[in-house]
């Protein structure tokens, strides 16, 4: 046998080869947020970037690569560049397409840790430290909800709000009725409600479950867009008298367009009477938790059977970060465990659970909880608070700024009834006469065209149709009143443009 | 309405924060690596780092922070600090544990860019450069595999070997039984096949998606872990007169112990008699389809309906990067596609798809795909190659070293018929006469606190009762022949303390 030799042109100068990339890197990327913070001298007001057509990009980026030999530094950092230049600046102002705002300096460090740590939050034996850290901050983050289960809550994160809340329906599946692990669905037609203004994914779910979409029942919301619980209890009552078996009950807290939060306190007792598993779905609002002016919003929160909540959403934690929180976090383990004894090597019974994969459905995980426990680290409890009632200042002088000119119209909220979370919908009138959605795509295009602002647009879920209204989210923590001013100001020309 | 101001002591003066922990974190994270390198002055060889026990590093690392307000550099540094210090490097070539390896400095960079650009690849509008990325990759990647389906295949990438096993099945599923995604699985007994070797995750995956645990048939493996395909054809034909619905064969390539790969053209043409989806789990194996010399083992593969393949694993793409590849991308849409209009705003049909959560069960997703397509372009085909061709060398000389010496004993493969891919299951008998388990757990605990050696162990799946036995995977590409010396030298060594 000839000895085998160190191949030579892997990584065999990993060091000098990190440190030269990461000082070629560095200029790039501080001129990067440079360019898109209106507080910098070189701040480009239209780095945010704009739009561009897939055949485009293909072109810009992609052409010519076969990727056969190794490409050389030049080649590397040239697509670099090109991949910077033409994405979506997020850390400008101006990006208030979704629920998600720029990343921030502790979340580019804590993922370049968890880069250099390489690992998966599956067994503690190769994730020591953030197994530790997923269960504590998990637990902590779980005691501002669980507020009477403060000894048996906490939280596991998922790839995800949507993969939280699949999450939710298998333990709700798995907990109540134990025998369709073994035997599946068979034998129950099972019933799932929400609100017609929750996120898709709790459809999805049930279709992935195996229960199937028509097994969903839709519950009406009012004006603006919380769940009717008298239909909720009307309808899971005559679903229970067809033979259907309640399994779960999806609430929102933050819903996706109006930001709305269902009756908590009133849904947990229809869950309640019924026996059916209380979730909800706090993706997006969930993270009023950590203000004293708006948590109230989460009244009843406590007494959820399970609450995802992401800290990627209104937080700024880099994405993905998604947590499902449990009033009993030994629950994760009851619903998912298999024996699977060439990963899972025994502990003894009681012990807290550090091989975290045995509470989820999957196997390898990155590890987001590390995330969100040096972003709370690093800003406080104090800090999110502040960022959460800023972004709300800022959504309420938005609200206030438009309510005072008639073009204006609000939709799902008004001056009285301000938006319960930082999105704001709304029509824009302009002179010309236009229809809703027209005047609508018109005008967020040509805004993303300047490479200005990037907002988004929806139909109204009722299926009215006044066509599609704006709707643009206040969730970036450098957000000025002169950014507001000036968006209004941009709707209000690009709007005289539309014919 | 007063002005709203920005908020001070949040994000107001990013860019030099970031600049000053960039600063602050690189010579960190270079002693990192170099403390790792057996080519390094600074060099550590127990930096693997050894065991602790979950309550000294809540000691270490938790203690005393309550998170209430924002904490000093010095004390971010020293969490840092710890961190790092008391978790596993994986750059060490001693980390022997799992399938994955260390991450390398084009994955450190990669990680740093989604990082920066902190977006979702679920619609174009906000990732438009990644949705492209992805889309170019994901075929490119298919085509190594789907040699007769060049145009319409393609890859999208989920959190993880487990989440695209989950995909495939509920492909499988909504494919072949469409009215299952309305009114879930009711009036259908499904069943599924996958070997008893192959990973937990296709049990989990039949437990979530409602069709339990009981309708998995494990079907027998031969001596090396492949899957007996007479066991497998009389199995479905048995389930099928007994009215069970065959939906879904899992075959794997490159199983989590033995690391076998079964054979895929003969299991095809059962899939095909029977009219079944034929999945692959290649998560482990499936990347010798880089390698001249090994993708072989593949044979057949382009006869599956779905595979599994993780870059992250293999091929050293940063945690976590795993791809489901169909023969026809479209089908990723056709299977899971709701209307969402809030979020997807419509396209041409018959246009290529760049909104591509749609093809999901999911909706926010980090590009994975990006990772691989930087690592790509960094090694080229070329470097994967070598890389690959490297592990298998290392492993083979592993094998060489041991089978000469009495005391070692080979599971699952011989001197003649070598593992078939990058681990190998060995027992160890010292002088001591202990039984396998006992000395298997003894010195694998032992090398572990040495810092020098993480290594796994494992029963078999088959339930003999010669103990658990030794799993040792070579993957890392700065693995060279003397640490494998070195490795052997120590076991043989720490070996002779047990009794």
């Amino acid at each position: 046998m000839t000895q085998a030799s160190i191949s030579s042109d892997l990584e065999s100068r990993r060091v000098e080869e990190l440190d030269r990339l990461l000082t070629l890197l560095k200029p790039r990327i501080l001129q990067y947020v440079e360019s898109a913070d209106p507080q910098s001298a070189n701040y480009n007001p239209t780095s945010l970037g704009t739009y561009h057509e897939p055949e485009f990009l293909k072109q810009k980026i992609l052409n010519g690569d076969d990727l056969a030999e190794k490409c050389s530094e030049d080649e590397l950092f040239n697509v670099i560049d090109k991949v910077l230049e033409y994405s979506v600046n997020t850390w400008n102002p101006g990006f208030l397409d979704k629920l998600y705002a720029s990343n921030n300096p502790i979340g580019v460090v804590s993922d370049i840790i968890l880069s250099m740590l390489n690992t998966n939050s599956h067994v503690y034996t190769v994730s020591p430290v953030l197994s530790v850290i997923e269960n504590y901050i998990g637990r902590k983050y779980a005691r501002l909800f669980y507020t009477k289960d403060q000894e048996t809550c906490g939280g596991l994160t998922f790839a995800g709000g949507s993969w939280s809340n699949v999450t939710s329906l298998q333990i709700a599946r798995s907990m109540r009725f134990p025998d369709t692990k073994v035997k599946g669905n068979q034998g129950y037609k099972f019933a799932i409600y929400t609100s017609k203004h929750s996120h898709y994914s709790v459809e999805k779910a049930a279709i992935l479950l195996g229960l199937g979409s028509e097994n969903v029942f839709k519950i009406d919301v009012n004006a603006v867009g919380t769940m009717d619980v008298a239909k909720l209890r009307e309808t899971i009552a005559t679903t229970k008298s067809q033979g259907y078996t309640p399994l779960y009950i999806n609430a929102t807290a933050g819903t996706t367009v109006f930001g709305s939060f269902d009756p908590f306190t009133e849904i947990a007792a229809v869950a309640k009477e019924f026996g059916v598993h209380f979730h909800i779905d706090g993706s997006w609002g969930g993270n009023v938790i950590f203000s004293s002016k708006y948590r109230g919003r989460l009244a009843g929160c406590e007494l959820a059977d399970s609450i995802t909540v992401n800290p990627h959403k209104m937080l700024g934690i880099p994405n993905t970060c998604s947590f499902l929180l449990l009033p009993h976090v030994a629950h994760f383990q009851t619903a998912m465990s298999l024996q699977a004894p060439y990963l899972f090597h025994g502990r003894e019974s009681g012990e807290e659970n550090y091989d975290l994969a045995d509470g989820t459905m999957g196997c390898g995980r990155r590890s987001d909880a590390f995330k969100f426990y040096m972003g709370w680290l690093y800003y406080g409890t104090a800090g999110f608070e502040a960022r959460v009632n800023h972004a709300f200042t800022i959504m309420e002088y938005f609200v206030a700024r438009i309510s005072a000119d008639s073009r204006f119209e609000l939709v799902g909220s008004s001056k009285e009834n301000l938006p319960q979370c930082l999105q704001v919908c709304f029509y824009y009138h302009p002179s010309c006469g236009c229809d809703n959605t027209k005047v609508t795509r018109f005008i967020s295009r040509e805004l993303h065209k300047m490479g200005k602002y990037l907002v988004d647009f929806s139909p109204n879920a009722d299926g009215s149709d006044k066509g599609e209204f704006f709707r643009v989210v206040f969730n970036s923590p450098i957000l000025t009143n002169d950014v507001i001013d000036d968006l209004i100001d941009s709707i209000v020309k690009v709007g005289e443009r539309c014919v």
